[in-house]
């Protein structure tokens, strides 16, 4: 095995990331080492490459970004177990405790000691990540490496639906980025009744409707309320996936829930949101769920089964394929929203 | 049966009540008519008699108070089935339509065109009132009739514990007035393994302790979330029951409940509340529950079990009964924070 | 209004059904009066056709039968509200008595005092029935006559499908009767993943496999079981949907099902069951419904959503309609195991 | 450390157990080394000592005895983080393969592949027991060593409690052994209104009445159905809690659960049990739990809540405790049934 490897990493405090030369890294016991070929840019990704506020108050420099990811297995710990050299593997890039309350009751996914790959310590943007074990998941040979490279997103958005529920429901989706269009084709095949985007990006609602919502509506339109609730038989929908962070489209999605409801909020808003409790939560009976990762791993055999059975087809979504080499231009594609997935192929050297 | 009676009467856009003299409501065929024995006062009682913003842009004038009361059966409409002349009843006050999908599927306390008894049409301070028999609870007859006039208030505590779910859990409930101090034996009988209260009111803590809370602390204390994360072994309680309508305190509450715990909103605050949603719901991954009446009848019949095996005994809670021609110093002992739940007798003058 | 009318009714204690003139019936100030135009047939009017032992032991003659409908209102008693003389309606068929416990607790389904039309009193294979307003379900305008007639059976699949929960699960259906067959289109709905179907009758399974199914078997195939597992990454599945009330099927279905996986019970058996309860159900940790009916009306709301948007098609479900003139041929049918589901036309004079 | 240690050892396949010298356990990398202090004696270990049809087909011989117990850690493994050398632990004695979907999914304790110490693999009654990281338990000093000896059946006791949920319901409980005593403080901390027992012994029964149990019933008494449901309305009760494994204990506690309500299944029949599904089980629609072990370790962080609070006292049950060396003594006072729960010292030596 080589010394050193090919990573994209965060410098300096400033803008942009360096294709740089840096250690392979070590594994410890219960730890394996994956030579990384597929990897996600996520909006995260974006945040720490432009550098913005929040970049700079979580993100401690230098670091190797990424977090979606797939590859082989080329070493592994003295302890592993479960995994060997040759797997074909994704992982949760969420690094927990294992430990506390919640590693220990099956709520890892929102362990408080969490580390994120990519953010809290290096990431898969490089030709080689350790990963614990625990984190590894062996991938079916049936699902094609590029949707493999994106089952944490995926996750996110199955994560979200399967907590919210929506077998023989409608549903208003807020906010279509990347993880919201995953969620349209999610939700269908979860049994949704009725799927509904909402966004202020026309070619995004082109997208969702192509992924198979019933029907898009731009987030501007007057009077959205009452079309959704004319649609619902006056009542509303049944669940509301909140994907945007917007605070407006937080306060307009839980208008359009019905009495007794259910809100699934995803997105991050970036500030404070002013909520009248009252009107929109209390007096409605609402459950609003908070939703944060994806669980370790019923969501990601559920993942796993919607896009091994087909009902879930990401080839709408994953716009662009590059080699890692040119990063600066995938950000480029995400600034601009040209792209909806963007893969980059970090195999080109193996062959 | 006599053709007048006295109610206490909203008659005009100003503060206070009238003892005035007004028809027998009738009663359809599918209502019951109640002769009132005892009724609670509730804080939106004192809202109407104060004339604050709220009661002035929902209720019309004149209009009969009073939504918590038990009384005798004097007379049933032609298809009434399951009610007779002579039973002794108290009353679901909120009058759902019946016919919506709300109420078609178990969820008629949050019935979008519910009237609400005392608010939206006559209520019951007064010597009689007609109400459907749906709505009707016949009483046990080892429930105390003190007890079964506040079975409604005591419904919104056992309907917020429930909804929640406290079985083996730690429980923080954030303002104790009546229905805050009620929800501490509620919570207790329901299995919480623990349950601290917060209040600004030292001596409504001194109840909440003596109605079983395991500690108690002032809203204004410094370092609460931490000394709350202390007792839950840096955790943070498993649920918040939040009786308060306070912005702040809902901010505080949310921040003391462990990431994947759950927060029952009961409290209405009277304006929006600003959240930061991300740090306190989303990455947390909380389930948040607006709470709104009681279920029609789960709540009546496990609030019936309550009372009934003693488990909850709401003595402490009743500082006060009086006759309600007294209703002026039943709301000047609310205005002062003397009274924790005053009940008024209209039986007077049966014998 | 005519004062009499034709139904078909059960007159003595022996085989067959008599097409009689019977006197229409009359109306509560709570019931409506609806002029039948289409009606299903089901297994249990088969049993009370052919009068075998459960029939004679439940059934009190003289009896029209009947209760898989739809038709239109002609009356309503005085204290109705909500339903109007010209709706198009179907009807749930089991009349409870909305006054006990389960009644007055959302599970009216499962009333112990439960009186089903066309087995405890006079049904639907009439010109005319009486139904109870809170029974009736009006139809959306969108939904076929045929369809509407079968809801009933429709909605035990429905309501066994959904209590079970099948988002993004895998589902073996055992036994595909009109329900079983019925109950493939809907898991694909709900959101199953992938649906076995398993029966002794080679038709039947390919009806299954039009309907949707992702493989059929048939019952004496040798090692089933493994097989099954062998398509569920060796743990099987994690829903069984038991509609055969065979003993033998409860038996094998048990087995298939994963631990910690769920089996609804829906098939009724004539005789009690030998389980190893050790072995098939503590063990393996698993959850066992017995389901009943159909939930009054979130079933109902949820069979709608189904038929109205396409979801679930029943074309190839009903094999044949015919006037009810014709309800021998009906019988002769079923007995044959020709049909899958027969509706009867009961609107042939109103024209 | 010690190479050799005494162990009570399962040495041939005969009725009896020797008191014998054995190898010290060795651990592996993820392992940790437990000088047992306290351990319980269980059922299933007097099945092993009196080598009854069920040991012979499951236990291979020479084998350590023992799953329940407490310590204190002296030796951890290379890669064990979190459970240090001098830590007071109790430990989870099925140990799962961690790495099928089960064990993946919070599931562990229903693994197909799980090792119970005591019955597959070497167990507790020794100096030393090697237990893998994860199965480790973390004793809190407010616990006394004796009830930590027994949180393994206390768990078995709460799981069940808890699966079935007892929050302001009525419950029954049949059978009465030790996990059935320790369920009754269990259920009645857990919330439940009512809790009755059953039993065949009268003075299981007075010990069930001194741990809480609102009144008790021989299974001999006629009409027992009858009187359960007099004591709830006529209803039946909300939940069984099933701790017999009697096929008549089960159709007779069945009976007894109100339609809707929630069966859950512990004690293990020693054959198939015939049971009437159509009456008991599908009518009702019931719902019928399979309990198997604790989960993990969601059961244990409850059953420490209760313990350490007070609300679960476990001195009545725990009736002997004796010193190692005097085991034939302990498993003739259980099968005298003088015994309610035996714990053996092995910490004699220590000091």
């Amino acid at each position: 095995m080589h010394s050193v490897m090919k990573a994209l990493v965060k410098e300096r405090a400033e803008p942009g990331f360096t294709l740089a030369q840096v250690p392979v890294p070590e594994i410890g016991p219960t730890d394996v080492l994956i030579r990384v070929e597929k990897a996600g840019v996520c909006g995260t990704d974006w945040h720490i490459y432009s550098w913005d506020t929040w970049a700079q108050a979580r993100v401690k420099t230098p670091l190797t970004i990424g977090h979606e990811f797939m590859g082989t297995v080329t070493a592994i710990g003295d302890a592993v177990r479960a995994v060997s050299v040759g797997d074909r593997v994704s992982a949760e890039g969420h690094i927990a405790d294992l430990t506390c309350l919640l590693c220990r009751t099956g709520q890892a996914h929102i362990c408080e000691r969490v580390q994120i790959i990519g953010v809290d310590c290096n990431g898969a943007f490089a030709e080689y990540i350790a990963m614990p074990e625990y984190n590894v998941w062996k991938l079916d040979p049936a699902i094609p490496d590029e949707f493999a490279a994106i089952f944490d997103p995926l996750g996110n958005a199955v994560h979200t639906v399967m907590s919210a529920g929506v077998s023989i429901k409608s549903v208003v989706i807020t906010g279509v980025g990347s993880i919201g269009l995953m969620a349209i084709p999610v939700a269908r095949a979860a049994g949704a009744s009725s799927v509904y985007a909402i966004d202020v990006n026309p070619s995004k609602l082109e997208l969702a409707k192509r992924l198979g919502a019933d029907d898009t509506f731009l987030a501007t339109q007057p009077g959205l309320v009452d079309e959704i609730k004319r649609r619902t038989s006056g009542d509303g929908v049944d669940v509301l996936l909140e994907m945007s962070g917007s605070g407006a489209a937080i306060d307009t999605g839980l208008q359009m829930v019905r009495n007794g409801g259910t809100a699934a909020l995803l997105g991050i808003p970036s500030d404070n949101v002013s909520i009248n409790l009252a009107e929109r939560i209390i007096f409605k009976g609402l459950t609003v769920l908070g939703i944060n990762g994806r669980r370790m791993f019923e969501t990601w055999y559920q993942t796993q089964a919607l896009v091994k059975s087909g009902r879930v087809d990401l080839r709408p979504i994953i716009t662009h394929v590059l080699p890692y080499e040119r990063f600066d231009e995938a950000f480029e594609l995400m600034r601009t929203g040209e792209a909806a997935k963007i893969v980059l192929d970090f195999k080109g050297d193996l062959a």
